[in-house]
């Protein structure tokens, strides 16, 4: 899929007749769409099901298969219907799914003459529990951006932050599948060993260093084949959509542990992402040039590289991570924005990262979750994670509204991000919440709890 | 489950009424009942089936349910019946496997009357086809030979091989699980990003240091609860059985891609496995004191140790790699065996694995797959890798049968695992083969083929 393939779907004239998915500034207007799995109420209706967002609503996928024209479309709603996730959609393709999609938008059009039928398949949201939308495979994690590598990097080297391959090789790690769980879900502090500088050996206890990590997931949908390797430009064709990704780390765990086989346990007790996939081809209008390579950067190796892919192989997406402390939760002020950065910075596009990624052979599936790594920008406040913000822990954040102090995630604190998409000429998008709470860490099996 | 669960399966004095299980040096005595999955014939044959292996015949469990005595025998039985992969059966946990062996070694024991009614359940295995066993949720890869770390080490850093957390922390790393295929089926040679010392920028072609590892993988039964850690004495009631394991690694990708975030392309290509999972019940006899710990090592933290797992923590497993060239099968002489090394050695226990792994609140689900790292011993041919038996290359291994030299392996090459259990007073078992050969590259898109 190219960003010349907009079609009717993204028509800035499209209205809806559910009214919240016209008001400015709604997360999911028309033009979005974005697919979940969610139940509602008891019995039958407490079963999961596909549901695309629209407004402050939910439409039942599955229950809208009658009023799909043609069988193919059918046959593609009813795979949606009573499923515990999207892969079975996700896997059809961008065509089907385009079809889907041109077809759920032409029903929630105003004017549109089935709305009777259809109110029937509307669930309000607020009524609704959203689920892990995915069954996820594998889960990689990549480090796609450089302002990130950058920052951390100079933490642990101020000379050379930056490690000779970055600018060769889209930095990636397997993560953990089974950490991964919807927005909502509580996350425990992990316990994990550390060692302290000045320490002879190290101890066994809650991480004292929790930080979250801004990312941006991808899910691939049409699966790549054992063996042969995918082009950047051919790259977008098994993009279903993306989320909000949260990847929780545990910075005094993975100090210690990281050496020489990569982040373990500092990363596979919890990974947050958001309910909605909002598609590859809602995005359409925000894919945007790749960040330019600085002067004297490397070009991409050839199988790296396309010109369509620098031309259009970025994602303009602002992505903001906000803080609610339970002191703010009391006191009924609202949670504090830490950091605002956007997709558009990263160093390697996401055609890059699924390029790479096959490129020994290794074989995408539905369903599988790439992460882009933390998104920080170049300026102040740009900086998508705490290890960032406050220099290693050095220079705590002052937080303004409540007085409070953070250097590092304290139990009862809520993180939580958003993404909007906005661009002149079209309607703009978001991919609603993706949050948290910390719990503390449970009591060391054994031994007495400390806290 | 601890070494001194031995029960009456473990009886030296039991014979089958199946004569390819008696025989000398037969891997599969009735003592051992290894489980797998397999397909035979055509038709409804062809489908997916659990067996357990007896002699040189496979034993189809599911066929076996109307002679099992008790109804949740016959439903343990049924859930193997039809089944795609082991993991029904694995996650019922010890006591329910464990009936299920007994009865199974009952009725497969020299003077029972059960034997017409069985014959019809029995395939040979020269008839069936074997499959990966497993539908493999998570892949972690340890990395627990203090001698393979040491050596792989010493070649980076000669002065100080081993880093400081080595023995502290169990090291591990996330794998990827959809790279694990059975035992036979080919393995593509990589492409991937290399860079030799004296160049100034990184090329992309097929990698020119091809290598194994030998290692054992250990299979998750019963799962783990979400942030509850396993002890160590737990860790056994989750373990399933064990097969042998070939993580296939790219040493040129690997030392170019790694920093700092660990193998990723460099291994994701291919993982192989035997066919054939070999319980923890019928190792119970080979279970034997953890290897010591040198003088002046630390001792395991607190939540990584236990008495009973220094006592009979370790698995006494020896491990031969052999490797088949296409020179070798076409002159028709047999593989060459390349090491010997044994499980025993291991620096951490399966049961530290474990306990690791879930330390921080990840928790494992049935399936799961944890591969013990490369098996090397302390002396010279027990290195479980070309990359230690060779110096990291600078010393080739000439291969006497044919002149042949290899310093990593080559198009053609067949690389052939296998695993034996002896013991004074028991009756030795093992684990098959795990075997691959290797494919030739193929030719870089848009590229002409290079050879």
């Amino acid at each position: 899929m190219s960003a010349s393939t907009l079609n009717a779907t993204h028509d800035p004239a499209l209205r809806s007749w559910i009214a919240s998915a016209n008001v400015d500034g709604a997360d999911f207007p028309i033009q979005n769409l974005p697919f979940t799995v969610f139940s509602a109420g008891t019995g039958s209706a407490s079963q999961l099901r596909c549901g695309v967002g629209i407004g402050d609503q939910i439409l039942d996928v599955g229950a809208c298969k009658d009023l799909m024209t043609g069988d193919e479309l059918a046959l593609v709603a009813a795979r949606a219907s009573r499923a515990s996730s999207l892969n079975d959609l996700m896997q059809l393709g961008q065509p089907a799914m385009s079809a889907l999609r041109q077809r759920l938008s032409l029903l929630l059009q105003a004017g549109n003459d089935d709305r009777a039928a259809l109110a029937a398949a509307l669930v309000p949201q607020s009524q609704a529990a959203l689920h892990l939308p995915v069954r996820i495979g594998g889960f990689t994690d990549f480090y796609a951006s450089v302002h990130h590598a950058t920052n951390v990097g100079r933490l642990m080297r101020p000379d050379n932050p930056l490690l000779p391959n970055y600018k060769y090789v889209p930095i990636g790690y397997n993560g953990r599948a089974n950490s991964v769980r919807v927005s909502g879900e509580p996350v425990r502090r992990p316990l994990g060993q550390t060692k302290n500088a000045g320490d002879t050996s190290p101890t066994y206890g809650p991480s004292r260093r929790l930080d979250y990590e801004v990312e941006l997931g991808l899910y691939i949908g049409m699966p790549s084949t054992r063996d042969e390797p995918v082009s950047v430009d051919a790259a977008w064709d098994h993009v279903f959509g993306f989320s909000l990704l949260n990847d929780w780390s545990a910075r005094d765990i993975q100090s210690w542990e990281y050496q020489p086989l990569g982040p373990f346990l500092s990363k596979s007790f919890a990974t947050t992402i958001s309910p909605w996939v909002v598609t590859a081809e809602a995005l359409a209008p925000f894919r945007v040039p790749a960040a330019a390579r600085a002067p004297g950067d490397p070009a991409p190796l050839p199988h790296l590289y396309s010109r369509a892919d620098r031309g259009q192989g970025g994602l303009q997406i602002a992505l903001d991570a906000s803080l609610r402390t339970q002191r703010m939760a009391q006191q009924g002020v609202p949670p504090l924005r830490l950091s605002r950065s956007n997709t558009a910075s990263l160093y390697w596009t996401f055609g890059q990262m699924v390029a790479h990624h096959t490129s020994n052979g290794c074989a995408l599936d539905p369903g599988d979750l790439l992460g882009s790594g933390t998104v920080s920008g170049e300026g102040e406040g740009s900086q998508g994670a705490l290890l960032e913000l406050t220099v290693g822990g050095s220079k705590p954040l002052r937080l303004e509204s409540t007085g409070e102090q953070r250097s590092f995630l304290e139990d009862g604190d809520e993180v939580i991000f958003s993404g909007r998409c906005e661009r002149p000429g079209f309607v703009p998008i978001g991919f609603g919440f993706c949050a948290a709470k910390i719990l503390p860490a449970i009591a060391i099996p054994g031994e007495p709890h400390a806290g």
